[in-house]
């Protein structure tokens, strides 16, 4: 197994569904937040579908929902390295054919994925802005994952409306803080919020996450917000039984 | 006490802090919403400040929140019977130097108070459009406090942001599938929501209301997402120990 790692790799596990996925905690790991995403999202189950992962990092996400469809997933990084953990990733789970690793700029998917031919978009977005005064990581790979320096909303959100379907989806996984710029850039790219939930961290704390479900070209009104999640039970640091099951299967 | 009293109307009570409300089930009754409102408001103690109270029905939010400022509570209220019915709630509780009833159309709120003047509003709107095909109540009374029939979100953020200071406070309880139209009126009015709080009838449910706290003039971003509320214990139709503490007081 150590032939497929570089410096500094491990391999982890998500167990509730056997993927095992290449993690550099110098470079990017993924964290709950691609794990809830990859539950959120609904994905089609035929073969022909298409379904496309933004911001991918290290693939997590792609990985993490691939159970989810027999269609074909895509997953945009524009980090090299982060790129790279990904294809190896998804070769250790021998998932090549279900799987497409595309190193490049968001800017540039529809030289790969044609315009109106995508039924899900899934993305976990940067969730800082790119601002001078904000304090920025000063590892690199880290800053791009998490700072507005390389995308932001309006461009990852252009891109959903250009791939879509009409009445397609797109899920997203970002923080309550900034959530009315999200729901702000959706409407704007004609995406709509139909499906929020938020993730509390446990009962009586603030919501630190957010996951939307928005559809090309819906109409507005009807927006649900589903059962609260909570992570941790309360007063103990022991994960609730939803957050267990989703990580362990159990 | 029946003197005070018209036809098919009755007094409840609040017992968690001893308000009596003349209450008409043919017109118009209080429910929880206007509890959890009154609750989720933060007034200003001191004796100078001005807390205004759009679409009062029979007068319920002013009344519930009425111990929690040294200062005065305006409440607008457009239908004739329910203004009266708040008028005669507020002499009930001998709360006249208190509170003033303006049996008038939101348009006209300007004749009674002062642009800019505000330190915090609060208001129930109707929730559903007026659309032809929208199911009214066929009681107008029920019909006027449920659909936008003589007022709207933007009607009523106009006049929110008339009112209000540089910096003071809005209140409103909604629901959610019509959250993003309140979310998009208040940015449109220069109210920008800040603080959000779900309410779910019970764990494992949607959310059916939702309390929002705006700031005008109040910058993007940084929107908190409060702990969610429960409105009954889990299979069981008792109310939990915040709504028990917001009703009885207990």
């Amino acid at each position: 197994m150590d032939d497929v790692l570089k410096e500094n790799e491990r391999i982890d596990q998500l167990y509730s569904n056997d993927i095992k996925i290449i993690q550099n905690p110098e470079v990017f790991s993924f964290s709950l937040d691609a794990v809830l995403l990859a539950d959120f999202a609904r994905l089609p189950k035929k073969s022909a579908s298409k379904t496309v992962d933004l911001c991918a990092g290290n693939g997590a996400v792609g990985l993490f929902m691939s159970h989810k469809t027999n269609g074909h997933i895509y997953e945009i990084e524009l980090q090299d390295k982060l790129a790279d953990m990904a294809k190896r990733s998804v070769s250790l789970n021998n998932l090549d054919d279900k799987l497409t690793v595309i190193n490049d700029d968001l800017d540039n998917t529809f030289d790969y994925v044609e315009k109106d031919s995508v039924d899900v978009i899934t993305c976990n977005p940067p969730y800082f802005p790119d601002l001078e005064d904000s304090k920025k990581n000063p590892n690199p790979y880290l800053a791009i994952a998490r700072h507005e320096i390389t995308t932001n909303l309006d461009k990852i959100l252009t891109v959903c409306e250009g791939l879509l379907k009409t009445n397609a989806k797109a899920f997203f996984v970002y923080r309550p803080d900034r959530m009315l710029e999200l729901f702000d850039a959706m409407q704007s790219h004609n995406v709509m919020p139909k499906r929020i939930q938020y993730i509390y961290p446990r009962e009586g704390k603030e919501s630190n996450m957010i996951l939307v479900e928005g559809i090309k070209a819906g109409k507005n009104g009807g927006t649900k917000v589903l059962p609260p999640i909570f992570v941790y039970k309360d007063n103990s640091n022991e994960y609730t039984d939803f957050v267990r099951k989703i990580l362990y299967g159990e």
